[in-house]
């Protein structure tokens, strides 16, 4: 069934819908009222949820109308009420783009009269009357059917007149056909709808699924020169290999000469530094060239295709800021803030100065070209293939740019991934989400704890945060190299590594200096790297024997067979009695796939504890042992009940992924592999 | 300073506000996004918060705009930051009806400049250029200004181009006349508005803090006849002595006599029963008459005004629905459902019948001259005087209804109070405050044990419900004699009593049946009164000497003397070691006013345990100790910190009411009379 598109009602205020007695509420997935909509992947079901309900004791009934934003008409799934007047239904979103919904409710006065039909005929009561009332609602509904049903409802009516004791007619009255009849045709009198339409913005699977891989093309070379596109065409099997399916470029655009950094961030460059990637601009060209030391343009589609050939989708670094040599700053200096003696205002954080970096200036008179001049710069890289983004900074450029550019680019490209670089407050990093951006960085780097880690993610995957905010967890960037590796060893790469990738769908490493366990920074108490690669090339032996890429392509191949993991909502903690291990499950809805995260957060001592894992909500025989395989080392273990004992010793694995070996499901009655 | 009443934004599409960087969410108070209003009372300070920030790290400015609605021009409160990004205002309600308010936000570049320029000087950086800039904002200000301020603006900016060191300059930078006169006069460039203008409405003060005494006015003779309005102006002084400000009446209309109930709700009534006060209209008359038995329209007019002289308000009772004999019947048909056999649709809750009353039916073509004559019912009382209305069952008839006829009520009369009677699920009682209802009764007579009580009030003192359900607390009611009465003797009434008057603003009894002690119901298991007062007239002693009216007037006494029960906020709940007694403080807002209740929930046993009574909080020294006088008793007792031992003994009082004293309050430094 459909309804007119131009549905919209007042929940408040319209007096001509006096008759209205149906008030919807607290109508969920809903992000600020409707301002933002909920995202969701393709092939997601949608719950929808409202309080529904009504004055006096009459029968409600209800459903969701949705559709594709730009289709006409509504399909509409029917509600089941919950508790407390909470009503429930789901829809499947099937394609990218926006969705809309919302939600009708009306006193049926079918379902009313079936319902005291049935309780009079069993107190005995005489329903002479109520015989007539109810028949006369079928009629009404036959005079809106056609055909077949127009006829089958005369001739239910024509029964229900003439039953002439009350099992008779309440046989009529609960006849099958007659609901499913009257629930289509029996006039929805008086309905109230929702008043904001809410909307579902719908990405591709991969915006709730990935697995990022960044490096430096610049320190792919296998020899000592600098690295081109070329290398890192060489390097794809290498990402592939670890099941990495996004790789991720630091800006390859000509780097300004003036102020350039030298290494460690030095205000001082040599003359053959390389200064940084984010120095954007020189005059070999700005955000839409490639710097000549890495190539052509012509190289950069070889890549392209070639990592689309290897499974890895590529992602550009967009980071909307100009080197003093950038050719903005001569051909549109009205794209800057001017000091008044004339100098273009520098980016800096009193009293620091980062002489390095023009900032674009967003109140400027000629905002308007400078939008239209950075969506190109999008639609550039949009036209050269590329469908994912990251974001750097993008806290410091304005909300309502970002809402625009991301709208716009959606329209004709509602595959793209935008990420979100911002590493900043509370509220600022949600309107990013809220306004657009597909994923987030996060404060993952900085959460070591149980009692950290626990918090942050239940924040993230079961308050509103989970409708819009999608986490991209990294245990290190090239600005980050948190304290817990740079003292913990192998044991701290491999729990962080197991942690990112199992407690988010989206996740991603700076390689290869995580996979070779880099852990110097710059300077005690220092995050930065020393000998960053952001001012320094470097040169990676891939072969070397502590690689971590065995560990983390297992890590991965788990990961895809484990489609839960892409469901916030499948996060749950488990307690567990010791504080260094952390234990968590991720189930799929069907109860088809139970994988049990345990790590040691520990990465210097052997921890054990006892786990709670309350397997009745499995479906599993209480009586019986189970069997738990650790995917990581493929050991089984034979466990009973909810409580059971977990051992970690962090020289050999810091954690366990365990996943329930179940031989087949039947209704509530498993075998299993033992 | 006031700003034009036509600022309205929307918060997240319009491009041609680009430059708008501000951002404004969650403010609060707000009712379903401002669907509805939050309430407050004549005197009250309304808090508003909201995040308000936005990208980069320039300062934020905001102010919160407000107006009585009818106001042509906006009032602003300057707001402060809390904590992430959350900031903070009050105003000022001091008429009744509706305010607006919404929150509006700039990025300030003068308090940038500042802020910048103090870490600049302090590093010791040439600030020539800053000055420049500095000077240019002001100057900017001085164009906006006039006369004096002009010219102090102008002033203020040569000192600040001349200042020749960093120091001076500084001092010129935060001089405070310059703060002062640049946050009036610098413009607010591209400042964003919360686009909902979200409103309070302001009722009188009685609205938040009333005690209701309910009795039947046929009952209120002394002697062994039927009662008038009469009785009750000579029981006037009896109610008042008690300390009760509202005197509530069930309808004193004329009773129908079709289908008449009789004693304890017998389906048929001996000629000389009264019949219920709820099945009103016979040929004497309906909503708008009154019964002969119980007097005239002049005998009401004069109990009005008496009760006017003693302190105490009337409250008539509102129920909308008809006996068979009501004049509306053969008047309006077209109000009432027919049934295919040509009768009125009587009320049944299948398969009972309620064959005395006739509901309206609020779906019919006519609906619109049915809610005119339902207004002009409430119209009719308030020509009379009345000025609150106990609205029986409003739940079962419309929202749409209610919303609407107390708005256009309250459009002319806005001091009318309407209390909502719904006993049904939370939704409902919820959306009946939404839409206007004033106070709301509760479940607090099934609210019996510690766990209960702690839970239900902390739902409605702590969740958005304080914004807009004012709860009104019964012990008892014509309807309900609740278990706790039946069995726990004059203790159970006793606690019961202190827990409604203390725990809410709003609470009232029904007596004569309260004070007296009344226990028996109609049978075991039921919750009505044996004989009641529904269906039976009564004579009741008030010189009982067991009446519990000398407690309840100390009780009313002492909520008088503490003003902070008017106030959901200040409720808080205390640890005490023993879930018999239940511990709660009100505490006002400057401290002043500290109230500490401890309640034995069992009225068979003597009950002790240890309080935790956080007295940091109340900037009392830790070190020395204080006095609790329970107002209840006249006791005196000294504590000493945090925790401290109580026993009470239910035979002598099942209470404690202490209140803290002090002698006088200076700046963080007391004495107490010991």
């Amino acid at each position: 069934m459909s309804a007119n598109r131009s549905i919209r009602e007042d929940a408040a205020g319209d007096w001509s819908q006096g008759r209205a007695r149906v008030v919807i509420e607290a109508v969920s997935p809903n992000v600020d009222g409707g301002l933002f909509p909920a995202k969701r992947v393709v092939g997601d079901r949608v719950t929808v949820e409202a309080d529904v309900f009504a004055d006096g004791h009459d029968a409600v009934s209800a459903v969701v109308l949705y559709r594709r934003s730009d289709a006409d008409n509504w399909s509409e799934a029917a509600m089941k009420p919950l508790v407390n007047d909470r009503w429930s239904a789901q829809f499947a979103v099937e394609a990218l783009g926006t969705y809309s919904f919302t939600v009708c409710g009306w006193i049926d006065r079918f379902v009313t009269w079936q319902r005291g039909m049935r309780k009079r005929v069993a107190a005995g009561q005489d329903v002479a009357v109520e015989q007539a009332i109810g028949a006369e609602l079928v009629c009404e509904a036959a005079a809106a059917a056609q055909g077949f049903d127009a006829d089958r409802l005369h001739e239910l009516e024509r029964r229900l007149r003439e039953g002439s004791v009350g099992a008779a007619v309440l046989a009529v009255a609960e006849d099958e056909e007659l609901s499913r009849l009257m629930g289509r045709y029996a006039p929805r009198r008086f309905a109230t709808t929702y008043a904001p339409e809410l909307t579902i913005w719908v990405d591709r699977p991969k915006a709730g699924f990935s697995a990022w891989y960044e490096m430096f093309p610049r320190s792919a070379a296998a020899e000592r020169r600098h690295g081109t596109l070329k290398d890192v065409e060489a390097r794809l099997p290498y990402g592939a290999s670890m099941g990495f399916d996004v790789l991720y470029l630091p800006p390859i655009h000509p780097i300004g000469r003036s102020y350039r950094k030298g290494p460690n961030n030095a205000t001082e460059a040599a003359p053959d530094d390389p200064g940084s990637p984010w120095g954007i601009g020189s005059e070999e060209g700005g955000h839409t060239a490639i710097h000549p030391q890495l190539g052509t343009m012509a190289d950069f589609r070889d890549l392209r295709a070639a990592a689309e050939r290897a499974g890895v989708e590529l992602a550009m670094d967009i980071a909307f800021q100009a080197s003093p040599d950038h050719p903005w700053v001569g051909g549109h200096r009205e794209w800057f803030r001017k000091r008044p003696d004339g100098t273009i205002q520098y980016a800096e954080n009193p009293p620091k100065k980062y002489q390095d970096i023009y900032p674009l200036d967003f109140e400027c008179d000629a905002w308007q070209s400078l939008w239209q001049a950075l969506k190109d710069v999008f639609l550039f890289w949009i036209n050269e293939g590329v469908r994912i983004f990251r974001v750097d900074n993008p806290h410091t450029k304005p909300f309502r740019f970002w809402q625009w550019v991301i709208d716009e680019l959606r329209q004709k490209y509602p595959e793209t991934i935008f990420l979100a670089e911002a590493f900043t407050r509370p509220r600022v990093m949600e309107r990013l989400a809220k306004i657009g951006f597909t994923q987030s960085y996060t404060y993952f780097a900085w959460r070591d704890t149980k009692y950290e880690l626990t918090t942050y993610l239940n924040q993230l995957t079961r308050s509103e945060l989970r409708e819009y905010f999608r986490p991209n967890l990294w245990p290190n960037t090239p600005d980050i190299l948190p304290e817990s590796l740079q003292v913990g060893g192998r044991p701290a790469f491999m729990a962080r590594l197991v942690l990112a990738a199992t407690l988010s769908g989206n996740y991603g490493i700076y390689g290869p200096p995580f996979e070779h366990g880099w852990s110097a920074p710059r300077e005690p108490g220092s995050e930065e790297y020393l000998h960053s690669e952001k001012y320094e090339i470097h040169h990676h032996d891939l072969h070397r024997a502590d690689s971590l890429h065995d560990f983390i392509a297992r890590v991965n191949q788990i990961r895809k067979s484990t489609p839960s993991i892409a469901h916030a909502g499948t996060l749950e903690f488990h307690s567990i009695d010791n504080e260094q291990l952390i234990c968590y499950s991720r189930v799929a809805p069907d109860l088809t796939d139970v994988l049990l995260a345990v790590v040691n957060l520990d990465p210097w001592h052997v921890q054990s504890g006892w786990v709670d894992f309350p397997i009745d909500r499995l479906e599993l025989p209480s009586n019986r042992p189970y069997q738990m395989h650790d995917l990581l080392s493929d050991a089984r273990y034979l466990w009973h009940g909810n409580r059971n004992y977990v051992e970690l010793d962090p020289q050999v694995s810091p954690a366990h992924l365990f996943r329930l070996r179940r031989r087949a499901r039947s209704e509530r009655d498993f075998e299993y592999y033992l």
